[in-house]
């Protein structure tokens, strides 16, 4: 019999403890990124999960040699610390030790130690696994880890309980085509459009909910902010006074997940060459404000926005408040999903918004119906069966406060903080109409 | 226009801040959990989204009659904060004010107000958004968020870094028949049994990454261990020596959470009524030594363990070494995935793993093959076709360092933390085969 203890787990070595260790003996795991042959001597960078860290090679200090390292190798190194002002960390590796843990079968089809990969599109995702191994598309998913952990930690802090709910479900929340259906031991079954009804269904117990999880739609859209599989934030809260208290959340989540970036994602930020935004106050127009504006570019008087007007907006915020973010609020009802709630002074109209982002709807949120009468009611308006809704009016039946809330798109989040021109960049293995591999 | 600063948001008011303000006036959002009348006075028991807070309702001293009240209404409340040994938290509300924000339409059809519902599991599950309004339900849930808070604060720590990794695939990870079908565009897609192939494809470049996300199961079994959608808390970790070097990170996260829950979730617990295992040393025992200690029992021998094995090992690790836990290594290779790496000493076996806790599988782990050539020989061996399996091979055709981890499922583990005898009371909405709905 053996027995573990977690005490002698494999350490983590963090690289500001390496750094201490100027002049001493370190042992380093990595694999090799780019050897640059010179006269004397080779540089080897050794590429760790975080780092790029500059070896020296020199045949008389270091006990093997590197006649079968090849780029792409995983390695275990020993050598001296050396402060060297030159190198990427401020510190060099005098190699002492090489030891080849692994080595490839083929070599990179992409330029993986570029800066930037310098490909395009298609041949970065079709060759993904090797693709990401290049430190400025791999930055992108420690940003998104870093805007995952600041949502996650301002929702703790406020009192939000995090909820895992199902995806596969027997309805769907949003309606209307954008389905996968599946075949659940021979029921029909659907991928959740969006944890809608559950979160609605937890306000009812823990008042303020968030979920993390991934969010399913079938949309033929083959655009470059389309993805038929993403990351969803979502949020929802009781007892607000209107939708406003929704906005005011969101606004607040975004100024500290940006602080946070800041704190704590700074280097990933340096490789990917970004300034974050500035968020101090976001403007927030009605849908018929956001009309008059749009009227001044020639736009005709409609029900929905256009990917253009969204475009449009952003550079007028920008323009007049210097915001990259604006609110547009008040969409008309018959546009807004059944669980909007109408505006008890214009019906028209939904308390309903979206956010918009540098021309790019990243939210849509809003304050969903309590009452039990009224969502029937607003069902039977829209020609909906409320008696195929046994479970979901269930809530309303039992009680639930004043609530909303409202959906974030981490891709999209993501995609526009970094300025990247193609969403699918900002999903690791990103899922289209014609892309289900890797 | 109208601005959002964030500011201006609903701030949530920590019951610990309630209690500094005694002889103050507070105002409190709450569910009325249950009316006591007493002749002079009545108990009115306010569930907020994390307590029961008792409130005193006197006639003279209060501004709103509470003769529309019932139990289920929303409410805004107002009143004195009072010292008071007896009540639940050491204090109680003398109400002023009781403002009625929502007023259900039905009274619960379950005894939400008791300590426990005492209801069978087909009530329970039946009418899911009542049960969990009960607050020995929704602790189940607060321990569900702990123990993902402390397994994902533990896998920062240890330079982990999470990951989002597709749902919808093209292939299985762990083949065989339970996998779920879906129509993609026209082609056929799955869901993913595991994030097995894209998380050993982030070891390459993150070194290591975890995962906490749903994992699907088309499993026809109906049993009190088996759901069909769970949660996998999944990491993987490159640079390792062998298989035990994920058993002892596991061994630490477990003590890590363990203690997390301790400190942060101290109060649900005790509304559950349960004390946490103590994780000192987790014994480990080969699978042959597993057998012979079921010869023990009359067991014979045979290629893996039965759930009336997992429970036999169970109660003997705790009988002879004080653990509840209990590592099974090298399980005959035939029996496990075709990524498992064979024991080079052994070939009959794998390098591979499960944890059993209280008699039950939560984990299953081990190394997994890094080369190349023997990734593509042990397919050939098990019959498989490697040209099925091109993105995959392509992470070891590029290079990999040598690796493993595990996947546990968390409703498995909350479960038994909890002693709760189905598994379908550690998920809020629980999927089986005959379970669609809520």
């Amino acid at each position: 019999m053996l027995t573990m203890d977690g005490v002698k787990r494999i350490k983590w070595i963090n690289i500001e403890e390496i750094k201490r260790q100027v002049d001493s003996v370190v042992t380093i795991d990595a694999c090799i990124h780019k050897i640059r042959s010179m006269s004397e001597f080779a540089f080897i960078i050794l590429r760790t999960g975080r780092y790029l860290i500059q070896g020296i090679y020199e045949k008389d200090r270091c006990g093997d040699s590197i006649e079968q390292l090849k780029v792409g190798c995983y390695v275990k190194v020993k050598g001296h610390v050396r402060e060297d002002e030159r190198a990427i960390l401020g510190f060099e590796i005098l190699l002492t030790e090489i030891k080849i843990l692994s080595s490839p079968q083929g070599e990179y089809p992409l330029n993986v130690s570029h800066k930037k990969l310098g490909c395009g599109l298609e041949a970065n995702l079709d060759n993904r696994s090797v693709a990401l191994r290049n430190p400025y598309e791999r930055a992108i998913f420690k940003i998104q880890e870093g805007v995952v952990s600041g949502f996650r930690e301002f929702m703790l802090k406020e009192g939000f309980t995090q909820v895992f709910t199902p995806k596969i479900v027997a309805a769907g929340a949003e309606g209307g085509a954008n389905i996968f259906k599946l075949d659940y031991f021979n029921q029909e079954a659907y991928l959740a459009q969006s944890p809608q009804f559950y979160k609605q269904t937890c306000v009812a117990f823990f008042d303020r909910v968030f979920e993390i999880a991934p969010v399913y739609r079938a949309e033929k859209h083959n655009t470059s902010r389309h993805l038929n599989e993403y990351i969803g934030l979502d949020f929802e809260m009781g007892y607000i006074e209107s939708m406003y208290d929704v906005m005011e959340m969101e606004t607040a989540m975004l100024k500290y997940t940006l602080e946070y970036l800041y704190t704590h994602y700074k280097e990933y930020l340096e490789i990917l060459g970004v300034t974050l935004p500035v968020v101090d106050t976001i403007p927030s127009l009605t849908f018929m404000e956001a009309l008059e504006v749009l009227k001044g570019k020639g736009g005709k008087n409609k029900y929905d926005l256009e990917p253009e007007d969204e475009v449009f907006l952003y550079e007028y915020a920008k323009e007049n408040w210097g915001s990259e973010f604006i609110f547009i609020t008040h969409f008309p009802a018959s546009k807004r999903p059944f669980y909007a709630m109408n505006d008890k002074e214009d019906p028209r109209f939904a308390l309903s918004f979206d956010l918009l982002f540098r021309g790019l709807e990243i939210t849509t949120g809003g304050q969903r119906i309590h009452d039990y009468n009224e969502q029937v009611a607003k069902m039977k308006e829209m020609g909906m069966h409320p008696e195929e809704f046994y479970h979901y009016l269930n809530i309303h039946k039992y009680g639930m406060p004043p609530h909303g809330g409202l959906g974030i798109g981490l891709e999209r989040l993501v995609m526009k903080l970094l300025d990247l021109q193609n969403i699918r960049q900002a999903s690791m293995f990103p899922r289209d109409v014609h892309r289900l591999e890797p």
